[in-house]
């Protein structure tokens, strides 16, 4: 196989990274993808920054076996503690969703004022803050942790009254420090768009980190010239680390489309 | 050691079992404890049956090597799932929290119909209906899962308008089938007894596994004449598989006193 038919590698703690993998298949409809989610493990949000490395080690050495010709790490905890140790165990480039947000969020505000929502690693790592203030030390980065709505969103209680209190409990304080720009940190976030905007208002930038990770996926691939032109011998594969049923119910309302053929592997057995 | 000296030995998915060894210090003063905490790998509640058995397993396996009296499996997926393979495996009596909870809820209900509240897990497992028409075979069982509770005694929202709109929403279909008794299938679900409470009302009882589980270790160790009588040598141990940071912030919540000497133990190297 020539390199640029290869398939893109992508994973996440769970069924996160399907934001990012549905982004993938609306802005590369040549591309091939393999998915993994480590549903057994899921959620890496909660884990110590060695586990969490541990847990990308074993999924990245799993995709590249694979024979992948990317690897795209869905997972804002995982980019936040281990991209720089996934990038130096593979040959191939390694994406995750931290820069890519951050990089659209420095764009994006006027005010230099950038909150960040995101799991509890995400925000304790500080990674948003650092990639921001890396890229204009000038910008102030205001984070905190939601830890409430990856199971709001699992739940499917994406609208209505209590998701708009959970997030008006998290958000007033931020809102208070008059932020224009919002980084969705987590990859369940997107589908909290409607209520986050509404709470918000709509002065608020949201940046969604699924978006522009694909942006950032399509100018490596250009650079490298392994973007895949040609037609035909499409394929789109999916493993899970723990039972296929809940990954296909919640991930199709992700995903927004029919999942087939999802496979269940063992990682900890590769250790 | 002689028998009667030797430690309880408790686990759970996490910190949840900490109200079941709340009731144990209350209970038994001159009990000594070793409590394992599998934090790496928590919730349970959203894995497979094969995977929360292998997972307990491991516990066991690691609270024997502890030289344990007894085994008390103070989490209701492992309970609900894995705990005949448990008692099969171990030559030490083994306790779990549905059976106790299923017998209290029985001698509580007057109309025959009760309420069950749990993890995904522990609810499609129906273990609970199961123990409770084991017993009384005319007594209705309602279930439904709860996934939001979890996270919200862990970010300490049990009081306000969030629990309570949280609680409604999951509540009203069962409030509407007339239960008499709602038995809180989860050990996080004891530090949301007043909004429970307030949701289905004064004559609704709630049964409170944790309360329910310390009588019948105290039961069965009367009747294997293990029950610890004389003081001194008492030992408190804590293990954990992630770091111990948040287990004692928010355990420390839980048990109302302060937690000394967590180890950090990995036990996926031990299969």
């Amino acid at each position: 196989m020539n390199n640029e038919a290869k398939p893109i590698g992508i994973f996440d703690s769970g069924i996160g990274g399907l934001t990012v993998l549905k982004e993938i298949y609306n802005k590369f409809p040549h591309e091939s993808t393999v998915y993994l989610g480590d549903t057994a493990r899921v959620p890496y949000g909660i884990r110590s920054p060695e586990t969490v490395t541990r847990y990308s080690f074993e999924n990245t050495r799993f995709l590249f076996s694979k024979e992948v010709k990317m690897i795209v790490v869905a997972c804002n905890t995982a980019s936040s503690v281990s991209l720089e140790a996934i990038r130096n165990s593979v040959p191939v480039p390694v994406v995750g969703v931290i820069e890519p947000g951050a990089k659209a969020a420095v764009a994006a505000t006027e005010n230099r004022k950038i909150g960040i929502i995101g799991t509890e690693a995400t925000i304790k790592s500080n990674s948003y803050a650092k990639a921001i203030m890396g890229l204009d030390n000038s910008i102030e980065v205001f984070g905190i942790a939601c830890p409430l709505f990856v199971p709001l969103v699992e739940e499917g209680w994406t609208g209505g009254e209590i998701a708009k209190m959970i997030a008006q409990e998290y958000l007033t304080a931020m809102k208070h420090k008059g932020i224009d720009t919002l980084v969705l940190g987590c990859t369940h976030y997107p589908l909290l768009k409607n209520v986050l905007s509404a709470v918000m208002g709509e002065s608020v930038k949201l940046i969604d980190s699924a978006i522009e990770t694909a942006r950032e996926i399509e100018t490596i691939l250009k650079n490298l010239s392994l973007l895949n032109t040609s037609e035909g011998n499409l394929s789109r594969e999916f493993y899970v680390t723990d039972s296929p049923e809940k990954f296909k119910a919640v991930g199709e309302r992700f995903l927004g489309e029919h999942i087939q053929h999802i496979k269940k592997i063992e990682l900890e057995m590769e250790v």
